[in-house]
């Protein structure tokens, strides 16, 4: 497993889901950092260094990206194609969370590259619980890309 | 969660790696279909329905594929290129399963958009571990491209 703190970018615009993603993956053992960010044009200037993200130290490249895909600004459709339409940044695993079980979702985010998909439970102990597994496979188990 | 038995392509020429992948996944509660390929080049004619993969029915496209790297005939590597440079086996899963941790390895394995990349850990009891929360996480967790 791994043992280094990693940085996870959470991209979410509901702040109640925005806040049990961060306590159950804040419960998890290894000390992580969660950035959050709350639109999808915010997402890309951070992942581009733009603007108040231009300082690296702070606002590193993520080791994971948890991005919901109904999203103000841009959308989290958008924002996965340009990440993986990005040599510098496709490497980077991105999950998609969202409440949308649509096919068409599903089939666009596997054509534009998402590494895994996920639909947010509603019940608060099987969000938890998914929140923990996710955290187990991603953070632990899967090799980072650096 | 998934419900429906879901068909596993494991690629792997080791045959002591093989049987523990099948074992440890054959114990998980959904009742799934583990298919097994010993070289690259049987990897590709399954998944494109050639020679003696032909029938789908008996042969289905898998919902998720476990990969080696050190293959015979064709490289896992350029297994990975080729399904994911093929809009119709793109939306699979690869889950890279490797005993290399080398960083070219990693390093082009996300490039070539392998959905996740797992090293196979040495201990057993850490090997059925990481085989348990693979399966919760892809087959219970994760939502199916079909």
């Amino acid at each position: 497993m791994n043992g280094q703190a990693l940085t996870i970018l959470l991209v979410e615009d509901n702040p109640d889901h925005a806040v049990l993603v961060m306590r159950s993956l804040g419960d998890f053992k290894v000390a992580n950092r969660i950035l959050h960010v709350e639109d999808g044009q915010a997402a890309l200037d951070y992942l581009s260094g733009n603007g108040p993200y231009a300082d690296r130290m702070t606002y590193p490249l993520p080791n994971l990206i948890l991005l919901d895909l109904r999203l103000p600004k841009i959308d989290g459709l958008e924002v996965l194609r340009e990440i993986k339409a990005n040599a510098g940044l496709k490497p980077i695993p991105v999950v998609v969370l969202t409440t949308s079980d649509a096919e068409q979702d599903l089939t666009k985010a596997y054509e534009f590259g998402a590494n895994s998909f996920l639909t947010k439970p509603i019940d608060f102990l099987e969000f938890t619980s998914l929140m923990r597994d996710l955290g187990f496979y991603w953070l632990a188990w899967n090799k980072q890309p650096w």
